[in-house]
């Protein structure tokens, strides 16, 4: 992280930045702009932080002309100010289009960004003294770029989660009503449709394969208290059973074609040994070995739960740039649902005995010191303690790892699966770091945890599953991957009453 | 159907029979017997209809040493007799051990089945004036393939099913204990993978995969009521669909790699110019077509619902011997939720009110006629009536072939996954009917008809999904295969503690 001033403005390019550039010579009445990717998304999530604006060339439009050519595409709204070089009177390399945008916005140049495929493009920025993000994609990606770069790939990320699509939603409503079956028959599978629509922007929506399932895997200073039946040592014999491929998440992960990458967010014990090759991918990225005892001292600093959000997030981001068209979360931490209800009894407000269960297997009495441990922890909470403080008092590193790894896969549009009581926590994380993120999220099954319950209650989620898992891993989610697939499938793939000449009900 | 007397007794031949003849020569303390297929748990079952025993040809063995042979195969208990050449003083085909046999057992000829592999067996039998039938497979199917000319594919299947084997439950039970998770973490897909276990009789079980869906289809003379806010013609029309690929099963199963074959078992409307070569195999059926108006009269003969039974019965046959491990029950119907709702009242005792619903989107009226029709029909119910009798009179014919269909699958030993309320109306036919075919469902999803709740709590199932889905058309169960693979998977291939390296609760 630099200590550079807050971003206050994007600026784009908008030939091959946000729209495919026009063959040169059509004219003015004929140009119709086509969004680059998810342009409109991206300029969406982004304006809710920044002021937006375009400086464009071209030697024959106006701003006018311009938002004409625009419109239809939902970007010219989203645009405060399109200074083309006509108004400017100069054409990029010359900063003087970049300054007429930046005083029309009332921004400085360190304020501000512009984001543009072209060398004119960064010779303007670097005349401007404004930051120059290059496209490689789309330009949200390169807003991307340059954010993680100033402020971590968490805040990227979050800066980067637009609201999910009503169009696309309702588009998918109404298809739902025109395939041959009685309306709304197929129950969740009709709202998992509309909100997979919703995520990426189209109807049909494409389907949820190949999906990715990250396990972040952590330790837990406060299994000091005796609050879990197994050694701490587990959670690195557990890592290593996963690199192998013998544990239950991967099983279900491979019968389903997802692959499962290992997430070392701070594992106590050291994973030197580990044979390479396995099933799973491992990578390290500790924040530090464990966390301090919840029960007695802040389970880490606001830093490190910061960084553990970035290795969330920065994974995210790889899984979906490697292909992954849906996320799954996974977890692995002896202690973790210690550190999980004692989130959820902070963001929801119950009490930790009401939240906090036998998790794998404590008996009475370790259940006893589980609920002792998180009323400690709750009591060190200031009432007014922001988001960041509560995760770093009372959390866990592979909790908040889940937690960026939520918000990152919302900042891609792809549906991220959540499993249970670990990431359920995470995800109310998640929800008050950066709420537009909760409707990417799908609950795959319900924890018998009673902080499961708490948190997607308070959350407004219904998980598919309730089989009485609780294993964590993701095996939850991952076990709901086919259902997610089912939703996508029947609007790619049902017929419609009139194309295979069914009646209609008559009711 | 014959007019056969009544079949009393079986005799087998043990060499290439039920056993794999031994090497000639090999000594008599050597011999090990190896059950072919699944021989114990066929006869398992005949043995709760049927006296059993053995005729078999041997040079030096007495029944003793037959018997010392057998041992652990767990075939010798089942045999109250077993008499070889040794004690009979000559070898087939001469009918003396035949005699013996049945004059141990109290049967005459015309009761008596022999099965057997060779023509010697043939040619006792003849000589003996006993049915015969060769072994072609296995000693239980060459027993089918003769009580199916005999009395029906139905009765056939009611009597080979076993009893699941509890001994292989208890291994997959255990097996689980070993396995990397603490224990019963993965809930339901525990209970699931017992059950395959105890279908399959061997743990792990085998993969349910392919799995096959039968889709019954038949309409339903108590539309005449105004049951239904559809069309009777829809169900020819899905029919169509189905056969064309277009519905939600035919989406469900090709994303679960499952063929549907779809049935008719009395569509009132002609199907004749039903385009072939479609996503799904048609096969006709019809019993008759549609039912009667079971508001006013028996909605069909017990002739009939005997043989809307055997083609259940007989599609289940046909699909296992094309290679299904798992069956899938699907029905498609206007006016059948009325049906399933009156069989579900008098087979539960609950009154029509509390078991029926909206169905396919029956508004108030609807709903109020729906019930007035199960009242009247569930009045001409006779205190002491029969299951056969309940299913002719208030019953449907897909529903009977459902019932079938179950029975048949539990008489291969395979997992049948059942759907919403028709197929629960259903397994209580087929429960009433063959108590032991019931252990080899599986509930797929819970339909939001009340019927569907009140059914599976008679029955003791608890569906593994409840997504609100009231379609219908096996799509529920569909949906449910991922998971019933995912059971069967985790048994197969996770690692054990000792193999993983990794410590056990210490609770």
């Amino acid at each position: 992280m630099t200590s550079a001033p807050p971003l206050r403005a994007v600026l784009f390019d908008i030939g091959d930045t946000l729209v495919r550039a026009a063959v040169p010579g059509t004219p003015v009445a004929h140009l119709r702009a086509e969004p680059i990717g998810a342009a409109r998304r991206e300029l969406d999530a982004l304006a809710t932080s920044y002021r937006l604006g375009a400086v464009t060339d071209t030697t024959v439009m106006t701003e006018r002309d311009v938002r004409d050519a625009l419109s239809g595409t939902g970007l010219g709204e989203l645009l405060e100010v399109i200074v083309t070089s006509v108004e400017a009177g100069r054409p990029k390399p010359d900063p003087v289009g970049l300054r007429l945008a930046m005083a029309h916005l009332g921004v400085a140049p360190e304020e501000t960004l512009f984001v543009g495929d072209a060398p004119v493009d960064a010779a303007a920025a670097a005349a401007a003294g404004v930051a120059f993000a290059p496209v490689d994609g789309s330009a949200g990606e390169a807003v991307r770029a340059h954010l993680t770069a100033r402020s971590g790939a968490f805040e990227a990320a979050a800066r980067l989660v637009a609201p999910t699509d009503e169009h696309a939603a309702r588009a998918a409503r109404d298809h739902h009503g025109l395939l041959t079956k009685p309306a709304g028959s197929l129950g969740r599978l009709e709202d998992v449709g509309v909100q997979l629509a919703a995520i990426a922007g189209v109807d049909p929506p494409p389907r949820p394969r190949p999906a990715a399932v990250a396990v972040f895997a952590a330790d837990h200073g406060v299994v000091a208290e005796g609050v879990s039946a197994w050694p701490q040592e587990v959670t690195a014999q557990m890592v290593a059973n996963f690199v192998a491929g013998g544990a239950a998440v991967n099983v279900l992960a491979a019968q389903h074609d997802a692959a499962v990458t290992v997430v070392d967010v701070g594992v106590a014990t050291d994973l030197g040994g580990l044979a390479t090759g396995g099933s799973a991918q491992l990578r390290s990225c500790p924040v530090r070995r464990g966390t301090a005892n919840l029960a007695r001292e802040a389970a880490m600093t606001r830093d490190e739960a910061r960084r553990a959000l970035d290795v969330g997030a920065a994974i995210a981001h790889e899984l979906v740039a490697d292909g992954a068209a849906a996320l799954v979360t996974g977890d692995m931490g002896i202690g973790n649902t210690t550190a999980a209800a004692a989130l959820v009894a902070a963001f929801t407000g119950r009490t930790a005995a009401a939240v906090t269960g036998r998790g794998a297997g404590a008996d009475a009495a370790t259940l006893d010191r589980k609920v002792r441990a998180i009323e400690s922890a709750l009591a060190r909470l200031d009432p007014g303690a922001d988001a960041l403080s509560i995760l770093a008092e009372v959390g866990g590193l592979e909790i908040a790892a889940l937690a960026g790894f939520v918000v990152g896969g919302a900042s891609h549009r792809v549906p991220v699966v959540v499993d249970g009581v670990i990431a359920d926590a995470a995800l109310l994380v998640a929800a008050a770091l950066c709420p537009a993120s909760v409707a990417y999220a799908i609950a795959g099954h319900r924890s018998s945890e009673p902080g499961a319950t708490a948190a997607l209650g308070h959350l407004h989620l219904d998980p598919l599953l309730d089989l009485g898992l609780r294993l964590g891993e993701g095996s939850g989610a991952v076990a709901a991957l086919p259902l997610v697939d089912s939703a996508a499938l029947v609007l790619a793939q049902m017929a419609t009453f009139d194309a295979a000449g069914v009646d209609a009900c008559q009711a």
